[in-house]
Formats: structure tokens, sequence, C-alpha cells
């Protein structure tokens, strides 16, 4: 049995008899999209360390100020700005890349390099699906959510809470929410990052959840949280704390500029790019001055507004190209770079699939090492969609079938299956085929290959109602991976306790 | 006005008042993926030149078999073998571009270097819309779908016929469908290849549309023909017919293998490459023999079977690396190189859009010079569709704003506009977005951006339905470009002849 043949057999039992490629990551074997010239890079880098030497980043948390004026940063009233050297020595530490432990170690994950990690959808205010529409989320269906993406293969990485469950209390939410990750997940999940309190109560979980302490996981990353800035140039002290708290225990921070070009940033996509990176650099920055060495990556989600109307859109041909050159931006500064999955289309139809494609190729042609709201994404992220995350499943298992090397051994050259066939003969019957075709190409979860008048016989079932039954197969045959007792029982001592403290602060 | 300002003024005044980009070909900077490595691409060529030496392929029209065999080819009963000697002699012939001219020379067509043609969709048995589902095509439906290829700027040619017309006799029907080409299109059109006298009706037809005779279009390319051997390794007479005809008055074929994966070709993907690349190497050579120095083209159609049903199966990862391995193909051997836009998919859906989303990244990527099918193709090729047609052009349009270079300058870099937002500010209302906006960002046709509750208070409609409503709009808007009455009157009579006299026999 050879390696392929392994894989796919692996592959067959998978959860539900739904065909799914194995678990694991791909790595890319060809260089990322240079979709900008090295001048170019280098002209919106310079701009950048411009506009945070001369204008500067408003801070709004002060021991964020002082971090940053202990560096030797110029702090004026809430101005923080930084000069080319202090960036340009902060960015030495940057690791070019790491590793991500998950609860299950077989689900560990590489950032660096060829690899990429897919997280799923994180944030959304709202839950979606073919039967119900759209409604507020409960605790119930995002624990749902949550076993389709342990259960499906393709996914890396669960996304921070796929939707709010709003039947929750705001202030304890998270807590709830980080139980079950680790509950219903034996891969990595990512945590919030809203404020000191949320930040800590995920680190000790995950602390919880290895057998260790928050000091014990200073050099043993396993939390991956986002940040973003408020966009032009201020930090809040939100994620000022989530920052500080995450960089001060080792864990990964992923600086996100929220640059959308013609709103919050310039209508040029070349100065939606200065911003986004002046941005970032300041965040990743900080994360270096609070402990060097720390793992950090470079945020990208750079897209336009419809100007209009001032709606945003996403997986549009500029969102495409920022995301290849925000790659390179990132490659310039040795930073592994995090990109997104992204649509603002309201069912999944047809432009849920081809803005999703558009930021599926943009991402990851340009190297992305983190492909953020891989799956589940809709209406430009207020919503997660149970039907996308099958539709982005489906789109992610073809880009890393995509991405898997091509044979050219002798075998695969296959002259003597050419010659076998003959002139005007066919393929199906050789040895060369018997040996290989079932574990020779792609095979489909979502795709439907029937002829039209087979379709139309089985009912005419479209893509949107296929992803339908695929979810509800997958979700009936998942079972929760198991957890140690003692670790569940930890973990809801320290939930119960922190609730009884009131949980977050509500700012 | 800048350029892009007169662009999109330009795109205002399109048809219907529909968004489109204005006419034009964008030149992509890139160099193409090479998803394979150079040595990959040697092992591949050196095996299909060990198939046509050892091999061979088998040439059922004894002309073309005495063609290869003044060339110095190994002719043995209806066996031809090339050796490598003679494929590279002859390979030195081709020319590395060219342009094509169309009835309006602002129609005229770059092929080479970064250049590409966009074709619409050519040769389906059916057409569907919405409203009726899939049926036979008569000529006033194909009329209209010509109409609607001629307005929508992004498409460049028309490719061929884009459903059959069945309320016409088969022998005459391609007299018709040249004429049609002619009054209902100002743009380039491909002409059919099956038979001697097919091909040479559509160069007679084509030499009356520029003024000239079929010896004056010689050294003139306006006609661009899919010739597809019949895999594995056979040349059929009719399509020797027309390669022969069509090379012989200095007109461009596109040596098309049909190659699919496991069925008539090996089940490996490289083994099919070998197979597509020894087929098209012989079809390259036989029109350099006719007439060396004639524009030619390598045609990469490699695609899978769905193992388990023997459906063929396009627009699938195997698809997207093997149109870029046949794009590092062809620029190996020098020639301009044609992929497609594909797709299995019974509806425009979701299915639909990410199938020929990997096509298109595949091929454009890949370094395509033409696009074949590139709007309107459903059903594997069985189908051409109206909704498919808007889907597609909305996805080419997004493709070449994808390509369209991002500008670095000051202006771009935007430092003023950041100084001017300021921390926390916000960039509407700024000069720069002033001076911008309208012109800033790739407008959509079909893409919906609207929230949520005003989608679900406008009708829920999907991207389906939307493209139903915007072909119509388009179809009432356009207005056939003008013809010269005394070149229609020629036409006219020589399609009238040519029925008189029988049209084309019937194989």
């Amino acid at each position: 049995m050879n390696r392929a043949e392994g894989r796919r057999r692996q592959a067959d039992r998978a959860m539900g008899g739904v065909p799914q490629r194995p678990w694991g990551q791909v790595e890319r074997q060809m260089p990322p999209v240079r979709i900008i010239s090295d001048d170019q890079v280098s002209a919106i880098h310079l701009a950048a360390l411009d506009v945070l030497g001369r204008q500067g980043l408003r801070v709004l948390h002060a021991p964020a100020r002082a971090l940053y004026a202990s560096a030797g940063a110029e702090v004026v009233d809430e101005t923080v700005r930084l000069d080319a050297g202090l960036v340009a020595e902060r960015l030495k530490t940057v690791p070019a890349g790491f590793t991500l432990e998950a609860r299950n170690p077989a689900r560990n994950l590489r950032i660096g390099g060829g690899w990429c990690v897919y997280g799923a959808v994180g944030g959304p205010a709202y839950v979606m699906c073919n039967d119900k529409g759209r409604r507020d989320g409960t605790f119930a269906e995002m624990c749902d959510y949550m076993r389709l993406i342990q259960g499906l293969n393709v996914i890396h990485q669960e996304g921070g809470g796929p939707f709010e469950p709003l039947d929750l209390p705001a202030n304890t939410r998270h807590l709830d929410i980080y139980h079950a990750q680790i509950r219903l997940l034996d891969k990595s999940w990512q945590t919030q990052t809203l404020g000191h309190a949320r930040t800590m109560d995920g680190i000790e979980m995950a602390a919880i959840m290895l057998g260790t302490t928050p000091e014990g996981l200073c050099h043993r990353p396993v939390l991956l949280g986002i940040i973003n800035t408020n966009s032009p140039l201020q930090l809040d002290v939100p994620m000022a704390e989530g920052l500080i708290a995450l960089a001060a225990h080792g864990q990964v921070n992923v600086i996100t500029p929220f640059t959308l070009a013609g709103a919050m940033a310039p209508v040029t996509l070349a100065g939606a790019l200065v911003l986004q990176h002046a941005e970032a650099i300041a965040g990743i920055v900080l994360t270096q001055i609070v402990r060097p060495g720390v793992p950090v990556m470079y945020g990208g989600f750079t897209s336009n507004v419809d100007m209009r109307s001032g709606a945003p859109a996403f997986g549009t041909p500029e969102y495409a190209k920022a995301a290849q050159a925000s790659g390179q931006l990132a490659r310039h500064i040795g930073v592994p770079f995090r990109s997104s999955n992204v649509t603002a289309a309201n069912e999944v139809d047809a432009q849920a699939a081809y803005e999703s494609q558009m930021a599926l190729w943009g991402a990851l042609t340009g190297g992305a090492h983190l492909l953020n709201h891989a799956a589940g994404w809709l209406h430009g992220g207020l919503t997660a969609s149970f039907e996308k995350l099958i539709l982005d499943a489906e789109m992610l298992q073809m880009m890393d079938a995509y991405f898997e090397p091509m044979a050219t051994d002798p075998g695969a050259l296959a002259l003597d299956a050419i010659r076998e066939a003959g002139a005007g003969g066919h393929f199906f019957g050789t040895a060369h085929t018997m040996e290989r075709y079932e574990t020779a190409f792609h095979t489909p979860m979502l795709s439907n290959w029937d002829n039209h008048p087979n379709w139309l016989s089985k009912g005419s079932i479209d893509a949107r109602t296929r992803a339908n039954s695929l979810w509800k197969e997958l979700l009936a045959a998942q079972v929760d991976p198991a957890l140690d007792p003692a670790v569940d029982e930890a973990l809801h001592a320290y939930v119960t306790r922190r609730k009884a403290e009131g949980g977050a602060p509500m700012n």
C-alpha cells in the first residue's frame, strides 16, 4: 500500500461515509506569487515607516504606551512614534515559523514556509442555515457547529467561536466557549482577545487542557488570537490588553488592521496597504517589546468598500491583489502571514463561491500561513453559515489537492499504458489504470457530476441544498473526541469559579 | 481626465446601463505559475517524443500521411512516426505570437506574451436558461446568444457557434452560423473545422468580410479553429482536412487533444500530459509542414473522469494543475497556449462558480493565450447557458481587474490622505478619496453587496436569478453593429450558392 492509498483508506473511514481527504497540512511547493515588484514592496514599506516615524499611532492604553517608550519610541500624549531603526531592531526577533500545539499532538500545526493553517470562521453575530434562515445563535447550535469543524478533516483550527451564543450572558460567554472548544475539539483553537480578562481566561484554560500553568505555556505556542487595530492608526485598550497578555505568555498575536480602502483606509490599494503595513508593524513591534522572540503573525485584511453605498466588499479583485501584496510585505519584514476566505454574498450561491475563490487563490498562492475564516464566513463576516461551511470545506479540499505535487516518475509518465491502450484505444482497462484508479483523483464531497437527465431525475438538487444534507449527515455521525475526565473537571471548576467572580468586566 | 476615468466613462456608456469594464485585453505582468519543475517539463516532453518516435500516431487521412512523409516522417500503413530531430526542426517555424484580425480593426486581438483572448463557448448541443430549462437550440436563440457575446465587453471572440441551431439542416447550418457571426458581431469569431468544405466556407466568408480572397488571407490571421485529435493517438479525416485547409490559408489551428485522464488518457496526470503533448506536437508539426511559419496554438484540455461512474469532471484540482503544466509544456516548445473555462455542474450554482474559478485561475495564471469556452459553458460542454454567460463574464471582469497593475506612485501611496484622515478618522471625505472614488474599484454587474436585511426586503434574489435579469436587460439594449450592405449581400450570395450546391457533405 503506497502513501496515497494509505491516505485514501484513511479518508474512507471518515465520519458519515462522506468522502473526505485525510487530516493533514499540504506543503505548497511553489514560491508565492509576486503581484507587485520588489521596488513596489520597498515603496510601501518605506511609506509605512514614514507614517510610523512622523505621524505615529494613537495608543489608548497607558501601559502599552509605557512599553513603547521603554523601547525608545517617542511618546507624546497618546501618540507613539516609531523610528525605522527601532522597527528594524524589534523585527529581528520575530520567528519566521513555529509549531502550534493542539490538545491532540497529532493535530499540532506548522506555520511558516510552505505550510498553512485553515482556521474556521470566528466571531460572527449570527448563524444561518437553509432551513431556518439567519438568526441569533445559541450555545447548543454553536456546539453543533464546532462538532462539524472537528469532523471536517480539512479544517485545522477552530476560529475563536464560530458565532455568538446569545443565550449566554455576555460577561461569561467566553468561558463556555473555551470549555466547548476544548471538549468538542481535539484540534487547535483560537482564543478571544477582547481585554485582559478574556485573554487570561483563554490562557488559563489552555494551560489546564495541557496539564500545565500559564507560565508553563510561555515557550509552548498553543493559542492564537486576532488583534484588530482600529484603523486608521489607533490601538484601543481591550486590544492592547489582549496583545500584551498573549505575548507575555508566549502566545501568538495575529496583528490584523481592518483597512477597508475608501472607508478606514485610503481609496487606493497601495495607500490602504501603507496603512495596513504601518499598523501591523506597530503591533508586531509591541509583541517583541513585551517578549522578544514571541511568535507573531502579520494579518492582511485589506479590502474595499462599494463607493456607491459604502458597503464593504470582499473577495473582490482588489482583495485578491491586496492579499498577495500583503504576503510580499509580510515576507519583506520576515513575519508569518495571515489572510482570509471572505465574501459579501447573501446566500450560498454562485457569488459566495466566486468571491471565496478569489480570496482563496489570492491568499494561498500569496503565501498565507494562516487562512482565517477559512470555512463558514458569510455576509461579510456577520454570519456563520452551516452550508457555507461545507462549501468552503470542499473548496479547501480542492486547493489542497491542487497543491499536492504532481508525480513524474516512470510509472506516472505511463509509457507502457499508452502502448497498451494503443491508437484509438481506451485506458479504462489497462493494468496501469487498474492499479491506480481508486486513489488517482480528488473525490469531492459536494460536487455533483451526474449527467443532466440523471440530475433532473434525482430532483435537480443544487449545491446549496446538497450542502444542507451533507452537514446534517456529518453531524449525525460525529463522535466527540475523548477528553480526560480530570481535565474536564478542572476546566469545569475553573469556569464555575470565574463565573462566580463575574467573568469579564463589560466595557 | 486620467486613463482610468476615461475607461470608466466608456464603461458607463455600456449597453443597458449594466456596468461593464470597457473593451480591451489586459496584459498580465506576472510570469506564469510553474506548477512543475523544469526537470519535470523535460521528462514529459521526452516521454512524448518517445511516443511519437516509437509508437507513432494513427493518421486516417491519406493526404496528411503524405505530408508527414514528405517531411521525413516514417509512415507504415496508417501509422506516422516522428523523430525528435524532425519535431525540433518543424517547431522552429512556429510564431511565438501574432495578431488576429477582426471585422472591426478596433477589435483585433493580440495572442502571445502576457496577452490572452477570451473566446465564448463553442459547440454545445443544447441551450439552457432559467425560464425554459435545457432544450435543443434554434437559430433565433443562437442569434440572441451571439448578440450578448457582442454586447459583453469582456468577451473578445465568438467561439464558433455557441450551440447547434437544430432547426437548420445539418449540411448547411454552418453557413448560416458564419453569416450570423459576421452580421451580429464586429468581434473576432472562430470557424468550424469539421471537414474540408466547412473549413473552406469559413475561409471564403471571412475573406468576403474583409474584402479580400482566401489567398489574400494567407498572411492575415483572422480565423481560429479548434482541432481535436481523437485521443489516444489518432487524427481522423475531418479534423485532418480542417487542419490542412486552415494552415494552407495562413489561419490558426488550435491543436487540442481530448485527454481525459482515466478514459482516453492514462489515469495519472503526468501520463495524460505525455499523451496530450505528443498529440499536440504531431498536429503542430503538420501545420508547419503545410505552411512553415503559419500561426498555430497548443491546446491543453487534460481533465479527469470520475472513476466511480466514468463521468467527465471539469474544473477539478487536477484540471487546474494540468492547465498550468500545459502552459509550461507549450512554452517549452515555443507555441502559444490555449486553455478553457470549464465545469461539469448542472446548474448556475456554487459548483458552477467554483469549478469555473479553478479553471480560470489555472488557465490565466498558467499563461493561457486563448481562454476557450471562456463564457457560457455548462454540463461539461454539452450546454450553452444564458445565465452562465453572465456569471462567466462577471468572473472574467474580475480576473481582468485583478491583472490590472497596482499603482504605487506617491499619489497612490496616499501619505497626505493618511495624514488628513488622522488617527481614528475616516477617508470618505478626504480630497484623495473625492478625486478617485468613481474609478477606484471594480464595479460588478452580478455581485450583490446589500446587507442581509436589505437583500431580504428586495426579494432574496440569488446570483442565478440576477444573471437571468441581466442577460435580458443586456439583450434588450443591444444594437447590432453596422455591416457594409455590399458585404452582407456578397455573403448572402455566397451562402445561397453553397446551399444550392448542397453545403457540406454529411460524413
